[in-house]
């Protein structure tokens, strides 16, 4: 394994915990093929940490440990039993969650979300996409599998010059799971991300306890997740919209299986459409996908999320509950609170703060890597203004 | 009642819901005594708000309704029976909440909190002290009191030209009281602010879920309510601290009735100092009084939370659960989380975020009226660096 040396800056960056190293880090750049591992030291020979190089990347480096240690099938073994481990402990009885979570879990470029005995991973750089065998084998010895794909079609490989692909042993198909005592059909060949949002759990838990007897919109729901905590919990009627067919096929089937489909009504169509027609609810989700993918497109993706806010706000009855979500990380918590506070405005509604959702704890993020928070869920009452006419008021 | 002007600044702060206006928002002012009533009005006429008063205060008029209505014992009956309502939903089969949370129930400068039959009351404004006779009768129309407490010894009154005193009606001194299935003494004529700190329930109940067999400590501990949350949770032993002896007293006698005072151990000291000779624990609450008690001590404030969450991350094990709190509205959340990192940061340790907690829910946080907003909880599970001494690898 190449040695190369850090400058201050980079030494800092690696004391912070920082996982990712730009050109301005180094002192010395190794001669190495994307991908390739390296040893990072200080200019006096430190030790500081083994990270995997991509020449042709912004984030040149990215950290796999700050110890120095061989990045073998074992090292790989070891962090997926500990992790398997740490999962159960925090969803006793649970059979699903997300066993890695990339750089939340040291593992920068790997995804692992496990579906009882099916494993779904995905490699998002060519550091991992080099030790693909070798976490094959881990996740194989680590783990009682029955089945596993790479669903390697992110479209970030692009940047890292790897080809877009799904490769699978052990399975052909959707297949159910069991998710919170709910059945669903778990996709990982053609479904979105690896088949299934496990990132919501908490938010899903904690939304079912606002719903009872109250009419639901599940806005984005893909398959219905947020729709079936509520039903069973409940609800007296949910409408679900996704503009995606696929998504409401998957949808409805789970909604059957779960013997909620008379709870739950899919709407296929553009969630801004539907809210021009849609009657008023009285508890909503907004759950888009993420609208600000890059950096730079910070302001307009901003922009979508106000509307689709102001949008869903009014639609909502009195007392209303509001569920606002984004999984966008160039989004911050108070960029959010602040979109929501104008968008209700616009339609003279008057927010209450009840709760923070974060993404479910299987998706660790670390304080020092803020790039690993990437989901909020901001719970809201919404209370209408009383009165008369606002407009007549404004001189 | 008089009526006064609002400029186009003044006009669209009401409108967007700001309950607090400044000499800078009115057209006119008028001749008024402090804390009188006045209807504000755009400068066409057209009804707005109806404030109190106070031509000392640089808030020159807080916001009491929307409506055109009389300021009258009904008014108060109304809302202190819509708020009642609304609590008992909130927390079923509890007696002691919040029942007025001042501008976060629109009642600016009104503080109500209920144990059992006994009310406590603080009036913060001239405004309020007005309306204190109306209020009196309003609550004990509104509800089945025993007792009743004007705690109207805020130091913010002086601002306002108020007198500091007690007046207690139907109550000698402490009582007994059940909260969320524990004991507590309520000591509504000397304790702190109301008697009891219930802004912490829904924290108080988070943290117990993480403290199972566990050394906890309980810093600021006051009257001992997360030690006794977590001594029933089953942590194997709590050591609270508080520089109070009277603090102390009411918690010892709290865990006694409870039946956990072999769990807790109790210790008069500095909290700062405590750290210095503590043992290493397995999850700490860290939960100073408000640090910064005016936006211009911002800067020395903050630097004191940056100073204890590093003292308390230093004693805490690796993988040791961290809950640090602050109730200064003056610090924000991100503002909270940034310190947080910087303190983990200097002991090489490596903060993992697990969920953001807030005032409890009887006190209202509206999105227009960020002021409502003052507690922070951070939860947070603290990773040690792994490998070799940090000092030797900084260049």
């Amino acid at each position: 394994m190449k040695t190369t040396i850090l400058n201050r800056k980079g030494v800092k960056k690696v004391l912070g915990r920082r996982l990712w190293l730009g050109k301005a880090d180094f002192l010395t750049l190794p001669e190495v093929t994307s991908g390739e591992l390296v040893r990072l030291t200080s200019k006096e020979g430190h030790f500081l940490a083994i990270a995997y190089f991509n020449p042709k990347s912004r984030i040149m480096a990215r950290i796999l440990s700050f110890q120095d240690e061989e990045i073998s099938r074992e090292f790989f073994v070891k962090r997926f039993k500990k992790n398997f481990g740490d999962r159960q402990k925090l969803y006793p009885g649970e059979t699903c969650f997300r066993l890695v979570h990339g750089e939340g879990d040291l593992l920068p470029g790997l995804t692992v979300d496990l579906f009882e005995s099916v494993a779904v991973v995905q490699l998002a750089t060519a550091g991992m996409e080099r030790l693909k065998s070798t976490i094959y084998d881990a996740l194989k010895e680590a783990l009682p599998l029955k089945a596993l794909v790479f669903k390697n079609d992110l479209p970030v490989r692009k940047e890292e010059g790897l080809p877009l692909y799904v490769e699978k042993e052990g399975i052909d198909g959707p297949f159910w799971a069991k998710i919170d005592g709910l059945y669903f059909l778990i996709d990982p060949i053609s479904g979105q991300k690896t088949g299934f949002f496990l990132d919501q759990r908490e938010n899903r838990r904690r939304f079912s306890l606002y719903v009872k007897d109250k009419l639901v919109f599940d806005l984005f729901c893909y398959s219905g997740a947020f729709s079936l905590y509520a039903a069973r919990s409940g609800a007296q009627k949910v409408l679900a919209v996704d503009r995606s067919s696929q998504a409401l096929a998957l949808a409805e089937e789970n909604a059957r299986k779960n013997n909620l489909a008379g709870k739950v009504t899919f709407i296929q169509d553009e969630v801004e459409n539907f809210l021009q027609y849609a009657p008023k609810a009285q508890a909503i989700v907004l759950d888009p996908p993420a609208l600000i993918k890059k950096e730079r497109a910070y302001q307009a993706g901003r922009k979508l999320y106000e509307v689709l806010n102001n949008k869903a706000l009014a639609r909502l009855e009195d007392q209303g509950i509001f569920l606002s979500c984004s999984c966008s990380q160039f989004l911050k918590l108070h960029d959010l609170l602040s979109l929501i506070e104008r968008a209700a405005l616009k339609s003279a509604l008057y927010p209450q703060l009840l709760e923070i959702g974060l993404q479910a704890k299987d998706h660790p993020i670390y304080l020092s890597m803020p790039e690993t928070w990437y989901l909020k869920a901001v719970f809201l009452k919404i209370l209408a203004f009383e009165g008369e006419d606002e407009k007549q008021r404004s001189s």
